[in-house]
């Protein structure tokens, strides 16, 4: 038995999201324990690095799994080719510590949300782009991001009810970057709530909308009240980028 | 009654290519003409630079069109955004003389086909990439591409058994760059045959898979007979860049 580290790209627009939900077949960790069971012989689970929603994408998913027939990473990696649907890929493989584990070991993440500002439609990425065509300012976007760096209960910014565990995250940095008709935004931090990036994002929209300023971000944090913060964000404009360990 | 040029991009993906066939409403042209007659209040006739063929995409195909109401270029950007669907766009306007026409006017086209040589598939643009996993010889490509430049007869080009009207073209330059996985090859001409640019990429990839000599190429010219040139490539790799005039 060996312990894998994957690196995998997704298109999610096909998918119910990540992780494999009662019986449906449309998500990305279902197809891959698929494919991987069929090269080891046997029923594998794969553990991602955390959840990602229906409809959103990833360019550095990482999962961990075991495998009992320890093929070649090489191997492994043609095999995926060969047997996944077009719009899911494993990158990378290689073997990893018994006891690393792609969830539980995380350190950090990485997500990109993409805005696309031009009336006229980007036809060749619209799966991978949101698009505001009011005018949004921008200055007043990096201003109220700054309010969001460092360690905050984020439970404002949290898409579920009920809360288990600690609502507590670090964000590092938070980048707004302007490319021709394209915004993008960067998120990075030890770890990201649900829906977490796109109510982020959806708040930002708004003060560059001109609907909320910059020095109100302070209340919406402290409110730890999800009504007091901004729209979550459709899904397709969000990719998990990278995942550190 | 004003006359329009229309620079227009399309993911050819769902479409059986430019031109209207019969009964078939899957086409790019027909798109246009429905949702062009819905702004003009009667039947409007679209004139392309040239066709794509199924399957084949455009970033900047060229079209005129007249239109009785003569619309403000705004308005009609608007109105192509509002009504047609997420795979076409008209991403220019602008007034053109009366006697302009998309086709007639064309000096030069530009096309790019672009192929994907890692073994790992591309997720996100495989609908715009033909994959080649074997080792390509880039050198010996672009000597056999030096070839084709300037003025000849390309019949072994031409996908097309009858031909009505002269198969002698102008190509001023081909380019072939290597993009990190991306072996991206360009054509400028004054204008290409039925599947020229297909085939041509065809030829040059049997050069860089070894199985045809550059200094081949004169011959392959010469024999005038399709029979001599290589495969024709598939369309998703193609995309109509640019029409000059």
């Amino acid at each position: 038995m060996k312990n894998y580290k994957l690196t995998i790209q997704y298109d999610g627009t096909r998918y119910s999201g990540w992780q494999v939900q009662g019986n449906t077949d449309k998500t990305v960790q279902g197809k891959l324990q698929r494919v991987l069971s069929l090269l080891d012989g046997g029923e594998v689970e794969v553990h991602g690095s955390g959840r990602t929603d229906a409809g959103v994408h990833a360019r550095g998913q990482v999962a961990s799994v075991k495998l009992q027939r320890e093929p070649d990473c090489a191997l492994l990696l043609d095999h995926c080719a060969a047997h996944l649907p077009q719009d899911i890929a494993v990158i990378h493989a290689e073997v990893a510590p018994e006891r690393f584990h792609a969830r539980l070991n995380a350190k950090g993440k990485r997500y990109v949300y993409r805005l696309w500002t031009s009336p006229i439609p980007n036809v060749f990425e619209h799966r991978y782009l949101t698009q505001i065509t009011e005018p949004l300012d921008i200055a007043a976007m990096r201003q109220a991001a700054e309010h969001f760096l460092g360690t905050h209960d984020f439970r404002s910014f949290c898409g579920l009810r009920r809360f288990k565990k600690s609502t507590v995250r670090t964000v590092y940095a938070i980048e707004i970057e302007q490319l021709g008709d394209e915004l993008r935004l960067s998120y990075e931090g030890n770890g990201f709530l649900n829906l977490m990036v796109r109510i982020l994002t959806g708040t930002l929209v708004e003060v560059g909308l001109g609907l909320r300023r910059p020095d109100e971000m302070p209340a919406v944090l402290e409110a730890l009240d999800r009504s007091a913060a901004g729209r979550t964000m459709p899904p397709e404009g969000l990719c998990l980028e990278s995942v550190t360990y």
